[in-house]
């Protein structure tokens, strides 16, 4: 099923992280810090000026993108997990 | 009875969660999660930009929208229980 | 005594919660529910845009409105009851 | 010694609380609620609007006003009590 | 040692409490009250509206004025102390 | 090494406290007040208004200022101590 | 890989601390401050006034810059850590 955000919002998918193993010791989900990397599926219906003018967004899908630590909302669709950010809190985008 | 939502509030009525069933066990109700899908029932009376202008709302009746796991204030009508929620707090729209 | 409510506030008469008998068991006080639904008596002196002009109203004398649970003051004139709403933060309209 | 409220405040001398007697008991000074109602002795020097021009105050000297259970400030002039409270802190005018 | 205020600051001292006496007995300093009347001994560099044009401000040097009970920074220069507070702090002028 | 301000923000360098000796007692540096007095080094790299049109600063090199008890940022460079303070935190100028 | 901070955010590397050696002693890591100085790596896609229009930035690739103790976002790309701060939080430039 599909996800449209709704306004300046951007649909991510956080990183998956591997198993990390340090000296051979995996670490267990608990310990794991969650990622900070995600991709972009989807922006907003549109983030508007003052006027409501619509702004253009300065990601596009498939950008990979910097996340806050918090911030953002999850959501659970078809047993898969999203985050739903606004784009002026994401941080960066990466490799371009 | 009908709802009119004021200003830029949207009448959403929440997914019924079905009896969720892992591995034979029925969880009980406080152990659910609140559903984060609802249904669209009505828009408000508009919303304004700066100059007093209607804008368009960006959800319609009949969608089925991403709510946001706190925000929007909780109604009882008639022994139904109703949302209204401010149509940027609704994160995203389903399946269009 | 008439009360005038100032600027964009809503003078509102709480519904009254009749006896609530369930399964033959009388519900004291302290156990209801404040009522979320009220009769509006009055509207404000108007409310202003930013540039100074009035803006109507989207309730009316003798609409029946949806009430926050948390929200607008509570005044006692002449022994009775009564609450003061900022129009923003009625929910809905009931029925019409 | 008079007062001149500055900006969009206004004076207000609060009603005095009759000795109030139920069923022949008199309440005690710390048992009594703080009175909701006021008489406005003067109006503050202007309130602007965005650009700096003066808009109307809604209330005048003589009216008697409903005021918030907390907001405004008390002083002491010749020891004498007043409250010094923002218009539009104030919740309705009374009979008129 | 002059003060020029800084902005829309007023330079304040407060009125000295005199040793109040009440049927005889002698208040000591820590059971006074802050005095809530000053002396206006200097106005800021000048206020700005939201187009940086400068707006006239409503106290002028040697006005009394009413102080908030908390509100505004005290300094000590020359061993004397002396209130610095934004003019739309203050709550009234005296005696005009 | 030269610091240069962003923006709307000053740098001072806080006045020395003499060992201050009230009646032959010497008084330890944990016991002594933040100074309040301090002299403009620098100047930001402006300030803008609404429009972003840089607005002139009210202080200059060389002022010496007084400064909030709270507000403004330590920062150590080259092993010695600076305030970087917002213009507007800063309460007046001495001495002109 | 590179990153692109978004908006009006900067990318900052902190300078690294020498083992600090006071009076012959090697002070722990968790014994030292955080660097207040680092250099700028990038800056972002851009600032935007009230009206849309891009501001230049004050700090450009290379500055070295003062950074406030609290601020800005701690990301970790390709197992280095970088900071990325909003450019109206940078409190100074050195060196120029």
């Amino acid at each position: 099923m599909k996800i449209k955000p709704l306004g300046d919002r951007i649909l991510v998918e956080l990183a998956k992280e591997d198993e990390v193993i340090k000296g051979g010791i995996i670490i267990p989900d608990s310990a794991k810090e969650k990622p900070q990397e995600g991709k972009v599926l989807a922006v907003g219906t549109g983030k508007l000026d003052k006027k409501g003018k619509k702004l253009p967004f300065n990601v596009k899908e498939g950008d990979r993108v910097l996340m806050p630590k918090y911030g953002g909302s999850e959501v659970k669709v078809d047993d898969k997990k999203y985050t739903l950010i606004k784009e002026d809190e994401i941080l960066g985008v990466l490799g371009r």
